[in-house]
């Protein structure tokens, strides 16, 4: 699999370099998605996205970013006042509670320390001391820390000790790491296409379990663009329920071709090696990373910075004299650290401009 | 301007086929949409559309189907249980009306038979009748029918003499057909990107006006994706809320480009002088169309067939046999009528196919 080379070095978190083919694939003529040609490829998309998933759950494709699809997940399965738990580990994960927040849930937030994994034990006490939690809110891959949450262990007691709702926050984790969401029991999974789908940013994913669906029959969440009713109503003739964003389709059709035919497996295999020796490279330069290696994401790295030196000096720094753009601090996190995406294959050539370029570009932030 | 030329003659309502300057911008490399680069050109592309929407209110980009921005239009401005009048005058009407009423808003619905256009003494008594409403929903050119609706009159009312806030369904207007957002005091105007925008489908654009803004701080709709505080607040720093559909945002920004070099003027003059002439050719062939003349819209027509025929087969015919697309009726239209999209320059010899087409397929269709 070939990556489209840019002009700059894009590696933030997301959206992230597609292949060359994905991005040439939004060129092909427009079609109605009315038609039985429609019909197929979404048909075949949604077949293969849950071998990406994989599940046998249900599968829908929203024309929205993965924030649009975070709140179906919220509005297709509660009602406000209903009482949630939401296990906040960052940035994303307090984003989604506070959507949860506007939404009129009655959010119990479970924190820890920016950069470092859910506790196990804790979230199990949490679980014992509100029995009237309906549904759980887990953020799988922090994109603001670079921490994997272990979702195996956390489903485990979400689902068989407690059978509470299991929403997941997937959006820079399906594809890229490890993510099991028929065998760990997620009720419903939500990612983007600008992430480990390969695919330039505009489409989310979300896949809706039997127990989604009971919530569903309950819940009484105003709700019309995002109701997935009407989605699974349309999915049964191959449309969408409004007018999809067809050019990303045809890329998100493409890019799933490429990742199932080098096997999912291995892809994943294979951004986990790659992440390693991102990691060690920059260790060597004297950098500290903010996770812990035992729940390090491999799709995102976040560096610490010397103390007296601003995070976000460097940032621009690399982006002005290097043309590498890496990411920013998020919230209490902005100006202590810079955060390298490193989803899909990564080439060789652009690792190494981005130790040589870190490596100059700290050396002159010190020295400033 | 130069279009796409297709292998097929895709003559729906929308998608529309783009210029194939609008196609290939899609391809440009991805950038990160926090940087200064994303800034500059989202302030540009906002700049155009105010020229395109002929207004000074706010605009703004939604990632999201022309369906998720009219979902916006009323949960930045209304609250469940808020009473306000629908006016239906075809299937995107009744569908405004359905969502709002999915919202948990009380509707009052004012219908009008499919095919008329809005009567505005009736209007006025139903205003009259219900001084409790708070807000007026209207389609300015209903898709389904092939009718615009007098927007200018319909404000008068509207806003001049009772001072409701008036929310526009401009999905298959804005950039089509005649619509002046400030001057007719227009409180929100929603459109998608793959109708007059000449873009493919996956962006949709909203204008708020201050009006507007006073009922957003009033109202308590639940919301966050479609929070327009949310994107007033992103807007300010050049940038979007959530990841946005950055390929579909360079085509809108090439596709702007092209209208605006054009003048919006004489592209709508354009696509009005074409309107005129495909209906008189559709005429010659014998066949009825929908709508009168005086309300007839320059976007899509609506040609009714024979009572004998079930337009749906023409429907077929016309694509498997001559390669041409075209809408089939919709909800108590289906099989009734068939509709012709021809939004943008429409290549003459794609007129001329399509009139071919067309006569053929009747007779076959007839003497089956």
């Amino acid at each position: 699999m070939k990556y489209q080379r840019e002009q700059q070095n894009l590696r933030i978190p997301g959206p992230v370099p597609c292949p060359p083919e994905v991005i040439d694939a939004q060129t092909r003529p427009l079609i109605d998605h009315r038609s039985e040609e429609f019909a197929h490829m979404l048909k075949s998309i949604v077949r293969r996205l849950k071998r990406i998933f994989l599940t046998e759950n249900d599968v829908f494709i929203l024309t929205s970013s993965g924030t649009g699809a975070l709140e179906a997940s919220l509005v297709n399965t509660l009602s406000p006042g209903d009482k949630i738990l939401a296990v906040v580990t960052g940035f994303f994960g307090q984003r989604y509670s506070d959507m949860a927040k506007a939404l009129l849930i009655d959010v119990q937030e479970l924190q820890f320390e920016w950069g470092r994994d859910v506790d196990i034990e804790i979230l199990r006490k949490t679980l014992v001391a509100h029995p009237d939690i309906k549904a759980v809110l887990v953020t799988h891959n922090e994109t603001s820390t670079g921490v994997t949450n272990d979702l195996e262990s956390i489903s485990r007691v979400v689902k068989k000790e407690f059978g509470k709702l299991l929403l997941v926050d997937a959006v820079s984790s399906l594809g890229s790491v490890e993510l099991k969401t028929d065998e760990w029991e997620c009720d419903v999974v939500v990612a983007g296409s600008q992430k480990g789908l390969l695919t330039p940013p505009g489409l989310a994913v979300i896949s809706f379990s039997e127990s989604a669906w009971c919530a569903y029959e309950k819940c009484c969440m105003p709700k019309y663009y995002n109701d997935l009713g009407l989605f699974r109503t349309f999915m049964a003739l191959g449309q969408t329920a409004f007018t999809p964003a067809i050019s990303l389709l045809y890329a998100l059709d493409k890019a799933l071709e490429l990742i199932l035919s080098e096997g999912l497996v291995s892809f994943i295999d294979m951004q986990r090696e790659q992440a390693f020796m991102i990691r060690s490279k920059v260790r060597l330069l004297g950098m500290e990373l903010l996770a812990e290696d035992r729940c390090a994401s491999h799709s995102v790295t976040a560096v610490k910075v010397p103390k007296n030196v601003d995070a976000d000096d460097l940032v621009d720094l690399l982006r002005e004299e290097f043309g590498i753009v890496v990411g920013r601090g998020q919230g209490r996190l902005k100006g202590k650290l810079f955060r390298v995406g490193h989803i899909g294959k990564v080439p060789e050539q652009e690792i190494q401009d981005l130790v040589v370029g870190l490596s100059s570009a700290l050396t002159r932030v010190i020295s400033k």
